[in-house]
């Protein structure tokens, strides 16, 4: 007697930096076939990964599940009980595709990025791949697109590279960048003055690159010292290159 | 009068972490119509990433250059005068790709994972990127094809990543293992025995997951404490996951 593999029903798709171009063959197959499509947005906005996946489906209403934060996500967590409401969301989420994965359809939930390098779709993973077959397909990190339209290799030789959430405590920033060759600095939004402040007292103001919506239609790069504002939105985020061992 | 953009010559490709469905549509596009389809290799044997592309180019060697190392890239560099060869080599092999772009040939130069991610294309680009119209894709990286196949979330909440090289020495790893939340150590090979110390110093050894050749066909993937042997190939790495904040 043969086993057959149980069908995959739960998809997280990394659609990468932005670029509809920088999809994976993978992602662009799990999306065209998949039953039910889910992405996270703001209330009343369509999340990034979903724009990026209008390349290749028009939206679809029949298809799609909204995930809609509750609250908005460059709030700390520790602030305002905020991580009350969001695991209560994370929990009714997770629900509602169990629903539908038990009604046998495939769901595919499109992540900005790689789905498991801060993903909110760890969230979901860690409360349904233990009860349904699973697949991750990995993805482009916002992180590869920003080096990449950077024209910035962000690692040579042996250095040393760090990935620090623009959240932590400006002492703590300050701490980790002197300590390390190359960096890059995620979840600006309003963190970027204290951020900025890091920077200088690290010495690395001057190498510091700042990086908006990277692949996007509407992509900045300029070097930080002549950023002269600090609006910095959700995506972006802050390079420093390596200078490691040239050949 | 209007101004024409310059025919890109030059592409960095990305080619992801092995499994071919992991390239993106930029990449399966570039490299389908470039003149010229480069990679490097040693001596006598073909490169991963040309071996990634079989999928979906036969080999056809009126359009291969193959660039093969002079000597093996896991020794480090300050040992036994490596690094005066290898400047030579990537010289020579700047201006065989030039004489090919001056004829008007285009040249896609295959990498491993992301190219500006301590890619040897890295030492190409910066002889001929200033010299030629240059495009680069980025990929998926190593790192995230594995720790998508370990199953392994790598990062959560505000937790740090550090992404350390093997090369480094055995003080320096457990001082860095024991200031981060989540780790990768790439570069592995013989440097496994010495990484294991460090892990081990560091409290780290039960949390280390040893992967090797991930998303290829021959991939494996252990907890480090259960690898009875100290073998390790050039493409493997150790993750650390982090274990941040769970909503
Ligand atoms: C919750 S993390 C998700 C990261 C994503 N999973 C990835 O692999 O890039 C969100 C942060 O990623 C960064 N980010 C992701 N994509 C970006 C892009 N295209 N441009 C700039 N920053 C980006 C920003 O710093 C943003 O605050
Ligand atoms: C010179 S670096 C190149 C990294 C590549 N540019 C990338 O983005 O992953 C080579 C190291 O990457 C790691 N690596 C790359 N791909 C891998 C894979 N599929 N499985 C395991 N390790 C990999 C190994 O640690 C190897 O020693």
């Amino acid at each position: 007697m043969s086993e057959q593999a149980p069908r995959t029903l739960l998809f997280g798709v990394g659609l990468g930096p932005g670029d509809p171009d920088y999809m994976t063959v993978r992602a662009r197959d799990i999306i065209l076939k998949a039953d039910r499509l889910v992405h996270f947005c703001k209330r009343g906005r369509r999340g990034n990964a979903r724009v990026t996946a209008d390349a290749i489906i028009a939206p679809d209403t029949a298809r799609e599940i909204e995930l809609a934060f509750p609250v908005t996500t460059e709030v700390p967590v520790e602030d305002q009980g905020y991580s009350g409401p969001i695991a209560a969301f994370y929990d009714a989420a997770a629900e509602r595709l169990a629903d539908e994965m038990q009604a046998g359809r495939t769901i595919a939930v499109l992540c900005d990025g790689d789905p498991f390098f801060y993903g909110s779709f760890m969230h979901l993973w860690r409360r349904l791949a233990h009860r349904f077959p699973t697949e991750v397909v990995p993805g482009v990190t916002g992180m590869a697109g920003a080096w990449t339209r950077a024209a910035a290799p962000i690692t040579w030789g042996d250095d040393v590279m760090t990935v620090l959430p623009g959240t932590l405590a400006e002492g703590e920033l300050t701490r980790r960048l002197v300590d390390t060759d190359a960096a890059v600095i995620m979840k600006l939004g309003r963190n970027l003055p204290k951020v900025r402040r890091a920077l200088q007292r690290a010495g690395l103001i001057n190498r510091a690159i700042y990086v908006e919506r990277a692949t996007m239609a509407d992509q900045r790069v300029e070097r930080l010292s002549e950023k002269q504002d600090d609006e910095a939105p959700y995506f972006s985020m802050i390079l420093v290159p390596g200078e490691g061992r040239r050949l």
